[in-house]
């Protein structure tokens, strides 16, 4: 099935004659021989009877000579995997395997109890072997194009006291696959990510003096992983977070983005880092000592940016100036319940924003309301200040529009739901644009103060990211603990 | 209605003592005086009586001096809107005006016999005085939350030959707007946009040899304006473009994203420019000489950025080392027709996708094919080299998910659907990550060469933003010689 790949191409008609000349690499020269080679792992751990309401068999590849270091590499491949499944390590043994459906199907049988199908072209899909994965970065070689989706498995079998199971397919393809890998992915009976499957927690006015919320030292988050990974762990529940202490002589936008990975903050059509003061001809109102509306930012992208940052230089000494915080995703579910007829308004109508800065004049259609496909709420944008006249809806919906849209307004407005926060010089408020909503409220000016935040964007992607990889550290150091 | 128009928060609670107090800007004090003072325009176009199925009547406001600095400065504002509409500078006289449904209804015809009606409310949203609208930048000051949605129209007429629609609401807020503006405006009958409008050109295999393609020099694209909107043109509508002759000596990716209007290319977790060459330790396929399967990059963000730019650096001078691209919307739209049963499966099917880099490790689900909310294709994500193993669906549906993905990934093989185009040294090859796939031929390597593309991603918005900001300097300029 796999004789050419990587000649996916020979189907389109494509011949790439590089392929059959001298001083090709080893990743395209793979013979079936380093295939066979591969085909002959002992089996240490004979497969137990099971106990259950099934009857299960279990089959034996042939046993030669072990290649250790082979399979060590290839389960290594696996523990990639190990962050994203929050029952790794429990190594709970595979008791039993059987094939069924002319070996479309390997079920297994675990100790406790468990059990599960999987698919023949699912396993064959996801071998790890060095022939079908690169190793290290554990990216797929092997092109669906040219594998058959009727593979069949001849052989299934439990190795080293039912830690691996063992599967041969009918062109003597074979892989393993470790119990905890198996045990993460059953389809639509995995357990969720460990990151991404959490909700939100959704929060109202009082969110900041909640358990859920603890301001964190800039200092610490920069030197100590565990403070980076709680960080970010309340940064992704709660869609806010704040940094204390932000030394304001340097920029810090850059420092904290490549602590998160990033070598900079995203550039926008305003720029990488956007200096919002209180500017002399003040052309636009972030520039304005004027009170600023509850909004998301870059409403005139199609694609906002979903990570931003605010790191205050200068505030003013006196009255106003707060920043304002609502919870879109929280408010949108309140909305949802209280008045759902508005809600589905707000999930269709396409609003449009507008805005020309520097080279760039953009516009973007977007619902106030995104719901994603499991009708979840994923993103809210609201822009009075950018919205445009263009509505590209009935006559007779007008009213309606303006209607819910100010019905979800005045709710985020409404006391229960905004936080008022006087960031201090030295802060950082870091948010989700896609869910929280900010403002300012106005404020006066003395003649020796400024307000200054030094903002900049980046993407919510490094959020969990980040958190990721971290997490991996942890198992790859807790591992190496376990080892010593 | 707009008593407190920067007092939003009252509401809500929440009171900004800053606004009682001295110090504050113009734009805060804004008095009922400074309004009143643009309720007197002076009508200098007596409406005509209207030819029509319908009963036109037209009122007048109070005539009394006319302020033209004003006034010109509010008609100013509406021209930042010229870009978006492809009637702009027609100039259609208005003949006459009406109000119906007790001032909730403002109607108009024009001298060419169409009509429109516009709600009260949606004229008092997108009143474009200086107490409603920031000019310059053209944004709104009011607030929606502090907006009577019940505003009635007590008067309407029309001034300037027909030239300019002036409204007085209730509140004896006044506000014009001109001719053109108001007939780009017009609900669902609006015409398209008259860039993103468009639905993109779809083609197959030998797009680069027909009329719609061409190559551009980088220097003429550098230099001049008209150059640099055809090419971005080109690349909104196909999806691809190329430049010629970049220098290679330095890095031109900066220079051509600052010509788009961004200081840099975006920043991912893989930095924010990648040397693609052939690394001696290959860990990931990009750095190997084997072919890469046609697929999408960052298919392991929720977000991935839509544009997308290589520049060749060097090219090998053997065999192998061309880029194949397909164009991803074309496709699939074939497939909705061909196979509509397999294009509803993989607009559903939440295939997931992971890469560990540096110090992110992302993961993300998304459709191979997403739909918006018009059932349009917005973009596909093709990416077995990072596909993940996790597969969220009912194990029954495994099977159907791999046919209808594999369906989909031969028909982009399909010789009608691919293009192969060995990039040379100098050329940037820019496309939409969205919609094109991408992928290469294996190369062989000579001692005394290398492949080297530096790549890069921004964000697609910058496409249609540039041309919008490019056009807009065009009708300025022929507005001036207009004037001469």
């Amino acid at each position: 099935m796999f004789s050419r790949p990587f000649l996916p191409l020979s189907r389109a008609g494509i011949t790439a004659s590089a392929y059959a000349k001298p001083g090709l690499s080893r990743l395209q020269m793979c013979t079936s021989q380093d295939s066979k080679r591969k085909c002959y792992l002992k089996s240490s751990a004979p497969a137990r009877a099971a106990s259950g309401n099934r009857a299960w068999s279990s089959n034996q590849v042939p046993v030669a000579a072990r290649d250790e270091s082979y399979s060590n590499e290839v389960i290594s491949a696996f523990d990639y995997d190990a962050p994203l499944i929050d029952s790794w390590g429990k190594n709970t043994p595979l008791l039993s395997t059987s094939i069924s459906g002319d070996g479309q199907l390997v079920s297994v049988l675990w100790s406790d109890g468990e059990e599960q199908d999987y698919p023949a072209v699912w396993l064959r899909d996801n071998c790890h072997c060095t022939d079908c994965c690169y190793h290290v970065s554990v990216t797929r070689k092997i092109y669906l194009t040219e594998m058959s989706l009727e593979t069949e498995v001849k052989n299934a079998s439990l190795l080293d006291n039912g830690q691996l199971l063992s599967v041969e397919w009918a062109d003597s393809h074979h892989g393993i696959f470790p119990t905890d890998w198996l045990r993460g992915h059953r389809f639509d009976q995995s357990q969720p990510d460990p990151i991404e499957g959490n909700r939100p927690h959704l929060w109202g006015h009082d969110v900041m003096s909640t358990p859920h919320f603890r301001m964190f030292e800039f200092d610490e988050v920069m030197e100590s992983d565990d403070a980076l990974y709680d960080w970010l762990k309340m940064l992704f529940n709660l869609g806010i977070a704040v940094l204390k202490n932000a030394p304001i002589e340097q920029c810090q936008q850059y420092s904290l983005q490549k602590r998160l990975g990033y070598d900079s903050p995203a550039p926008s059509s305003s720029g990488i880092l956007n200096q919002a003061k209180l500017h002399m001809k003040s052309y636009h109102p972030v520039y304005t000592a004027a009170s600023l509306q509850l909004h998301n930012d870059l409403s005139y992208y199609t694609q906002a940016k979903g990570f931003q940052l605010f790191h205050c230089k200068q505030q003013v000494t006196g009255g106003g100036g707060d920043s304002l915080l609502a919870d879109g995703f929280k408010v949108a579910e309140d909305f949802r319940c209280q008045n759902p007829e508005s809600f589905r308004i707000l999930t269709r109508i396409p609003w449009e924003y507008k805005l020309a800065i520097d080279k760039n004049y953009h516009v973007a259609r977007r619902e106030v309301i995104r719901l994603d496909t499991d009708e979840e709420v994923c993103q809210i944008t609201i822009n009075d200040i950018c919205r445009a006249a263009m509505l590209r809806i009935p006559l007779q919906d007008v009213k309606k529009a303006y209607v819910a849209l100010k019905e979800f307004t005045n709710m985020l407005y409404h006391p229960d739901n905004l936080v008022r926060y006087k960031l201090e010089a030295g802060d950082i408020l870091a948010f989700h644009n896609h869910r929280i909503l900010h403002g300012r409220l106005g404020f006066s000016m003395k003649a020796d103060t400024q307000r200054h935040l030094e903002t900049c964007y980046s993407d919510w992607e490094i959020v969990s990211g980040r958190m990721r990889n971290l997490k991996k550290q942890r198992l790859r150091k807790s591992q190496g603990e376990n080892q010593k």
